[in-house]
């Protein structure tokens, strides 16, 4: 699968419920006024959205607290990852990454440099520097997918200068923002700059994968050329709509955030004390697994019997068959994932007992 | 405005309530089951749709009588449009047409031949059998807007034998399709011809516009290489469920030619009885109107004032300001403008007696 959340392709391995930790989504479910808003919107789909979404844009700025001049839309962030693509020669991504980071830009038949991530899947910003062209796109996640780890400030402000200083340009990739610590925003750190995308979602925190709404902060001059490219009404009425509600419910921000970062402790922790495997940092809702002397197949297949699907991580570029990628969810699935994996142990030793 | 329905735009000119004849939406509402369906569906927002539309893609096949694999969606017709306009060298178009047939092949940066219809509004098909070159994008709306007219198909059959001949693909915008008479389905006359894309939507017909839906027949070559270009999740939860009940509400879909069909004729018996106006033939629901001796401006400006907002045409690529596009809307709307029209004529004759 290149993506997570592919359920339908997995039904058959599920005997009833099952539990999806391979798409990462916020457990806590959709903003809870956002039900009623659509309930009550539902004729305004029998007109077009705003074509140039006057309402959408001012509630995004508020929330990102800049200027409605730098905000643009999309249907979902992965439309402005594509359109971004178009304009401009080359892409540069650091492995393993999102697998569209690479596929939007070859779409358009731009060459895409690959570079990989140290062993423990930090950048390195040297490589960064060596690599990076003029008129290059450079796309980091923020955090990245599927590593879960966000991108110290200092680092990226270096990154920033060199990308300044090359005439290139950055997306960063921020569609699991509000998961992470609250250590520094990108948006404040980079105002005002002309070489930064910075592209956040209502997909993941917001848990509304399914009314795709994308939306980033950027400079005006890249606003005015992507308006020349966008498709209208790219954005359906009900996410223009959601957004009236989402952006402002702080109970759910809030609740949201604690109950995350609650259950990022819980999993990391009783995950570090399963044995044969190797379990990696993460700022944000999802935990990248590695496999000792394993793969993912196996593992996904044991689980499958369980009810549960976790992301296989070899189709991202420079991963190979022994990694798994789990979400972040809630209590009681969380606990069923770790369970189900203490069991896959003991399973593994017997086999392998009898085996021998 | 580059398209109708921006009544945002002009909102500060209407006083309260107001007439949308800019926008071309089956005026009696969507679908009658749909709202109880997208009530029931509201929490699938909190899953990604199918990445691959399997149900999605099973409803359209039914309803256009086709196999699964030669159906394609979108995000709206036009981004299919504008995912075909990527795979060809050259885009040829017919003026008066709608802007996107020119807008996407340019994004692309793709050279875009634009023939003239005749001064009837007919096709001219030696000029396209002049022009088109292999490896052309020759883009048609059937019926054409703002022109209103749909494409006999004999005429049809000789712009496909051309095509084929010259190696070169043809779209069918067929956007307002069930709007007109059932004299021939292009679908069946096209079936198994590899040079054939047939673009419908579920925004004019079924009066959902917000929500986004668009889909096409072709063939199963194009859908592959499609499929390869399409961003994921590129159809929103909604839409996906959607076609769960319009495609097969055969009432709403009945009723809806009826009632179209009717007030075509009584609008455009209507208009033809006011002065100074050459109202055009149509097979849908809109109807062009050019005005003799007057501009679209004044007109715009006069209606606006009594709370009808209709398109001015002149952004249409060959035409200038002396026509405006109407759409067919239900009976009180449609008499209001006709009275309307009629106060207007009067006005400006006396204006103009006053003035001599």
């Amino acid at each position: 699968m290149r993506h997570g959340g592919d359920i339908l392709t997995y039904r058959h391995l599920f005997d009833g419920r099952f539990r999806d930790f391979s798409s990462n989504i916020n457990p806590i479910g959709m903003p809870f006024g956002l039900k009623d808003r659509l309930l009550n919107g539902i004729k305004e789909i029998t007109k077009y959205p705003d074509i140039q979404y006057r309402n959408l844009k001012s509630e995004i700025a508020e929330y990102l607290r800049c200027n409605t001049e730098n905000v643009i839309v999309g249907n979902g962030a992965v439309e402005i990852i594509n359109n971004l693509s178009m304009m401009f020669n080359r892409a540069v991504v650091v492995t393993p990454c999102f697998a569209e980071y690479i596929e939007r830009p070859k779409v358009f038949g731009k060459e895409v440099v690959k570079l990989p991530l140290d062993n423990e899947f930090e950048i390195n910003v040297e490589l960064i520097k060596e690599n990076i062209r003029e008129g290059d796109l450079l796309i980091l996640g923020n955090p990245n997918n599927p590593t879960g780890k966000r991108i110290k400030d200092y680092v990226l402000t270096e990154i920033h200068e060199a990308v300044k200083e090359k005439n290139a340009f950055l997306i960063l990739d921020e569609a699991f923002f509000e998961f992470c610590p609250e250590d520094y925003d990108s948006i404040k750190l980079f105002n005002e700059s002309e070489n930064v995308c910075i592209i956040r979602a209502a997909t993941k925190f917001f848990a509304l994968p399914g009314i795709r709404l994308g939306y980033a902060y950027t400079s005006k001059a890249i606003v005015e050329k992507y308006n020349k490219i966008v498709l209208p009404w790219s954005v359906n009425t009900f996410a223009d709509m959601a957004a009236e509600c989402i952006f402002s419910d702080e109970h759910y921000i809030t609740t949201s955030k604690e109950y995350i970062a609650t259950q990022r402790e819980y999993l990391l922790s009783e995950l570090r004390g399963i044995e044969n495997i190797k379990v990696y940092d993460t700022h944000c809702n999802f935990i990248l697994i590695k496999l000792l002397d394993d793969n993912e197949d196996d593992i996904f297949d044991y689980l499958a019997k369980k009810g549960i699907l976790v992301r296989k991580a070899s189709s991202f570029e420079g991963l190979d068959k022994s990694y798994i990628r789990v979400a972040v969810k809630d209590f009681n699935d969380n606990k069923y994932l770790v369970n189900a994996l203490r069991e896959y142990q003991r399973w593994r030793k017997q086999r392998t007992t009898q085996e021998v």
